[in-house]
């Protein structure tokens, strides 16, 4: 087989239907941004958008803004476009709070629908804070209440009468590797369990299907393939036929049925509504929106397809170009079992991070070993590809990474 | 004694230290805006605050952003400033997530601290969402855990050996009034409890002695006299004493000692930072610095005098212009027991309220009778006390208030 050149990633840009959405993000000129999973790049027209809600908005109509300019529907407003990105059904999905408050919400939820169970579900290298919001709020109930943490492979036979929730983040942030949620779903079901679903590397950039798979609830970040800007708020997902029976744990003003009825006890507001806590971050909400919309005019199936194209291409470039260099693939080979990511383990990953960053060329490390590139299809280009892997050698080539500034401290932000 | 004249109050304006405050609003003109208690007006920097955010921090730098822009540091940092508002020491205050989510953070801790406890007491006209987040609470951690909710006259007297934490919200929302914090935590203390403040309409506007008051921990809102922005993020004070025995709840990764070592074990963050739980809304978080910065500039002391000749004005020019139509005081009518706010009752309050936006004086209501008058002294004028009250009495006097589009039901925000 002939090996790929640059002119062919050239090619396939020209060839690709989404090719027009790289212009409506910002990107600085010569900067191949890989790390869309970690913080996704804004949408040109996020600026405008903020500035009218500024000036005419909270400037102008004040306290008005929460009717007048919808700020107050929001929430199940941007949750429905979301809901719509993971297969979840009509007034399932709400934007509230981060990823861990909600995941804290849900969790606590599930436990009440499961009463006779005490244990919480998990793998031990899902993304910490998953863990450690399950640690706290097991301890914050107490008696005997637990999470148990197994290895991937052992999910399945720690499925025991004990297990009250598994919980999972559909694709693992270091690897990439997704789990296929209608399999696990079906069997936590099977043990009597309900499934929770971490959606935050996946919304926005893998197909899901959270009702057809019958997933309990979900929880998933704004930030990445959702493009929402820095700390963008989160989403969460009750499964209808569990929407009445579902208690939350934390139990705001705004779950309420009427909020501004101003009633001394808490009366859950009837569908997923009932999840809202606090009053809504207006200007990171609206930010979020304008994200979610351009992923929906994309649409997720467009996406997944080029970004499986990209991710393909990435991983045989690699093989082509970085034989020899000690890398190896730390994501499954197969496309079908990885997001849109690739992970690269490499003993010397962190310097060469640095390194490329320096180039650059922005993925990012994850200890002990791996170096993260993402894929966000939404303006990834395919010569962005080439490129990245092009930078890559060089730095291989030229041993770039040994210079003492790339060897300081790790530190980072997923 | 003379009545008072509009003039009156252009002197006081004149001679008002705080004047220039006025013109580094975004105030619509025309409009008198008497409900910064609910929504604080836009600091005219904010947009291009904003603006360079999204340009050159997220727009260009992208990831990076949170070590180069210092996002990473904004929770601690702005938390330092709120905190220098309310007499908090160095390191005792973060902001983080909704006011809600923080009070269940801070009661979860609390109860813990006092584990042969079960009861959280209140006041049952506390701020409903206060209550409903203590109830939530009880209710996931079950067993015999309890809200008592009280009315304010019965408080010290409710202060019996289970109560775990006194919960209360420092300026009442309808009427005003303020508890002294000193005193009633002395009395807490003295019980065996603790005490929990929620300074929400107090932070930015009323002096604050967390520390010199021994108050444990403290919660409170970002966008009413802060004025940072519809939704902002709230704060979160836990006193010094407590800090290395108090254990979150919510245990999310950013609360973590070393959030990017990924360990699969939650260890706390050594200071005030562990109850950070999830990634900061960072664009509604710059937004509500600019808003803390302008209160910091003013001084409390200032802003509190300032607020003090308002509140008396508007109580004084209510006896003088309204009498007979009907109004009473809802708040104190020493200006030292009140907050920054007048509260009317009157049977019509629904329908005078709507009149009075209608003709560009924005107060609100609060069921069943209540208009609020909110003087956020930063930006509110001596003639716009003035001007409100004229309004208002046109209203009265033409029966404007009659008019049936001022009768729907009644909507609003806090």
């Amino acid at each position: 087989m002939q090996p790929l050149r640059r002119a062919d990633c050239e090619a396939l840009d020209r060839a690709d239907p989404l090719r027009h959405f790289h212009d409506r993000f910002h990107l600085p000129s010569g900067l191949i941004y890989l790390d869309g999973n970690s913080l996704g790049a804004m949408p040109k027209s996020v600026p405008a958008r903020i500035a009218r809600l500024l000036e005419q908005e909270w400037g102008d109509d004040l306290i008005r803004g929460w009717t007048k300019d919808g700020w107050m529907d929001l929430p199940l407003a941007v949750g429905a476009k979301i809901g719509s990105l993971i297969g979840a059904g009509e007034g399932e999905t709400v934007v509230a709070d981060s990823t861990s408050v909600n995941l804290f919400k849900v969790l606590g939820a599930a436990l009440r629908l499961r009463p006779d169970r005490r244990v919480i579900l998990s793998e031990c290298t899902n993304f910490p804070t998953d863990l450690y919001i399950a640690q706290g709020l097991a301890a914050m109930i107490g008696g005997d209440y637990a999470v148990r943490a197994v290895e991937r492979s052992e999910i399945e036979a720690a499925l025991s009468p004990d297990i009250a929730v598994v919980m999972l983040t559909q694709v693992d942030y270091r690897t990439g590797r997704q789990w296929d949620v209608k399999q696990i779903t079906a069997l936590a079901h099977r043990a009597g369990a309900l499934a929770v679903w971490d959606f935050s590397h996946s919304a926005g950039a893998v197909p899901l299907d959270f009702d057809g798979d019958k997933a309990d609830f979900a929880v998933g970040c704004g930030y990445k393939y959702l493009s929402g800007g820095p700390g963008a708020p989160a989403f969460l997902t009750i499964a209808r036929r569990h929407l009445q029976q579902t208690e939350m744990p934390i139990t705001g003003w705004l779950g309420h049925a009427e909020p501004f009825a101003f009633e001394p006890g808490f009366r859950a507001a009837e569908g997923v509504g009932r999840a809202r806590v606090g009053t809504p971050p207006i200007l990171s909400l609206a930010a979020l929106e304008v994200g979610v919309d351009l992923v929906r005019e994309a649409t997720v199936p467009a996406l997944r397809a080029k970004s499986v194209q990209q991710t393909e291409l990435f991983a045989t470039l690699t093989a082509q170009e970085l034989d020899g260099f000690g890398f190896a693939l730390a994501s499954p080979a197969a496309a079908d079992q990885r997001g849109s990511q690739v992970s690269l383990r490499h003993e010397r990953g962190w310097p060469i991070t640095q390194a490329l960053i320096a180039a650059n060329v922005i993925g990012d490390f994850r200890a002990p070993d791996i170096v993260r590139f993402g894929f966000a299809p939404l303006y990834v280009r395919y010569v962005d590809v080439w490129d990245a892997v092009a930078t890559l050698k060089r730095i291989m080539v030229e041993r770039q990474w040994e210079q003492p500034q790339f060897s300081a401290a790790p530190t980072g932000v997923t």
